[in-house]
């Protein structure tokens, strides 16, 4: 069983989905009961240890001839190998999804034995990269936080928090260490349309910690930067390519143009499970576009007239030139960005 | 009788508000019932008009010695400037509220004549003042259109139309005409959080004219323009400051950032009601702040966790730097904006 914080009515409507199979935990992913980078990625593996229980206590397999082997690793394998394409088809743009279904096939693969240790194999790997996304955020906490000065007022855009990873947070992770060190800081909040994702996760979990938080609209922030009340910007990232260019939540991009021509210093924060080095620019990262109910409704109620034509990408991709620095668990990477990726994540772990 | 279409509901919910007393009307401009630049200041109009017919027909007076001389001018008179105050109070930004308030005022005080003779003028001028907003936002209409070219994508903020005017429309004026010349233009419509006047109504009156639209969340505008999809923005405004600076609804002065980093040309089209030569810079205009329920809920729905602090200002200020020309009923002015402001505004009618 995989439990699923249901993040898409926070605060004010706290659930859990209980995912007894994979398709379960598939769905959180595509429906957005989860999402940030990381998390979606520690999600699917959850999902993939969830696949390989499926086929080793029940003849839950892949229809066809194998289907009789109930119990054999080459069945499972199968099965697993089946649920691994289906976690990738949830969503496109988030490299962290990719990185963790391939660690968890990797594993799998090597697995000698019969299905229940190919099973508790998967599940090792899956809280081994849950807990390995903990310690990065830490770590990067720890690095960027070097970059927060006390009273700084940080703008954030979306949620890259406890609730996008495996806890902690990445952008939040370096405002939850500087604050932790005793920094006094404030943090703007975007709201972040459609799904209100800053609104509701971020100011609830800066929140509860005490940091003092103010929620804006995405449309209020050049206005913010202007009157001279953010000292920096720091972001998480969906899919880092490996020119430096970025794909983050839809919004992003505007805030980095923005924050350049105020003199504003622009921050990533994110784990190498983030970085796609096989990317060779922000060009090459699919896109998602999301449903227009996205935009002509929100909380469930319709806003916009019907029929109405509606443009509504999850993300969109900030150019390396615009971006003063990465955080990551290994280090803060500067320009070149390009040049210092290369360095720090070419070669595997 | 004062009949306003309540607008915070468009298009879900048509509903007229009936103003018996100026009061109403002044609480339908405060509250948003009815919005835009222009229409605020015909709306204030047609209140002070109303207020005339309040102490003409009654005892409706302002308390103290006066009251008792029901009929006369100087109390009417003085009952009206007490309605002007209470409109002047309504709503900051917008200078044509003070502009109309301030020439209805004159109308008042140079009437000859009995109550009833006073509430006539005062009707007459609100609906010349009416009249001349949609001849103006014809005449806009008209220069601005040859800024359009046939097949453009033009994207707008807020509602600048049918609605925020006498009629037609002053951004959207300048589409409908270009429209109504043939040119096959598409709109993308911000959507305008906090009170969403893109999505809602912006949207709804190009569709009733069957004008395509696209609406957008804000934060998305960035990425549209990247990609090469906006030839041209068009907004109104609220308030024009002798030097061009420009106020209108918060997130404009995002778009004019973001316009220019893309080489994209940036509108304004206002009337001269919106012109305030006797403020130099936009410094200068105040900026309203709006509560912060407007943020936190949307629909009447609470998004943002309770007790999380706010920052909601309605409008922002572009300056003159970033504006390619300011589309008036008197034709299109360039930069310098200063030189052509003063030069065709600043002798009266």
């Amino acid at each position: 069983m995989v439990y699923i914080l249901d993040q898409r009515r926070l605060p004010l409507d706290v659930q859990v989905v209980e995912c007894h199979r994979y398709e379960g935990v598939a769905d959180a992913i595509k429906g957005m009961a989860v999402r940030g980078a990381p998390a979606i990625g520690i999600a699917a593996a959850y999902g993939i240890a969830l696949a390989s229980r499926q086929v080793a206590a029940s003849d839950d397999t892949v229809a066809g001839p194998a289907a009789a082997e109930t119990g054999s690793v080459g069945d499972a394998l199968r099965f697993i190998e089946h649920a691994a394409s289906v976690f990738a088809k949830t969503r496109p743009t988030a490299v962290n999804l990719f990185w963790a279904i391939e660690r968890m096939m990797r594993v799998a693969r090597s697995v000698t034995g019969d299905a229940a240790a190919l099973s508790a194999a998967l599940e090792r790997e899956a809280r081994a990269i849950d807990e390995e996304d903990v310690r990065h955020n830490r770590e990067m906490g720890e690095h960027g936080s070097r970059l927060v000065r006390d009273g700084a007022s940080i703008l954030t855009h979306c949620n890259a928090g406890a609730l996008a990873t495996g806890g902690h947070g990445t952008a939040l992770g370096v405002i939850r260490t500087a604050w932790e060190q005793g920094k006094k800081v404030r943090v703007y909040a975007d709201e972040t349309r459609p799904l209100l994702q800053g609104a509701r996760i971020t100011a609830w979990e800066l929140q509860k910690d005490g940091i003092p938080v103010t929620v804006l609209a995405d449309n209020m922030a050049g206005y913010l930067m202007r009157l001279g009340r953010v000292d920096m910007v720091i972001v998480g990232a969906d899919r880092i390519a490996a020119n430096g260019d970025v794909a983050n939540k839809i919004g992003t991009y505007s805030l980095a143009v923005l924050a350049r021509e105020h003199g504003i210093p622009f921050y990533v924060a994110a784990p190498g499970s983030t970085v796609d080095l096989r990317i060779p620019d922000g060009a090459a990262i699919p896109i998602e576009e999301r449903s227009p109910e996205e935009v002509t409704h929100v909380a469930g109620v319709r806003v916009a007239p019907e029929g109405v034509e509606v443009f509504n990408p999850a993300f969109d991709v900030t150019p390396a030139a615009l971006i003063t620095a990465i955080i990551t668990e290994k280090g803060i990477i500067r320009p070149p960005l390009a040049e210092g990726l290369r360095e720090v994540f070419s070669t595997p772990e």
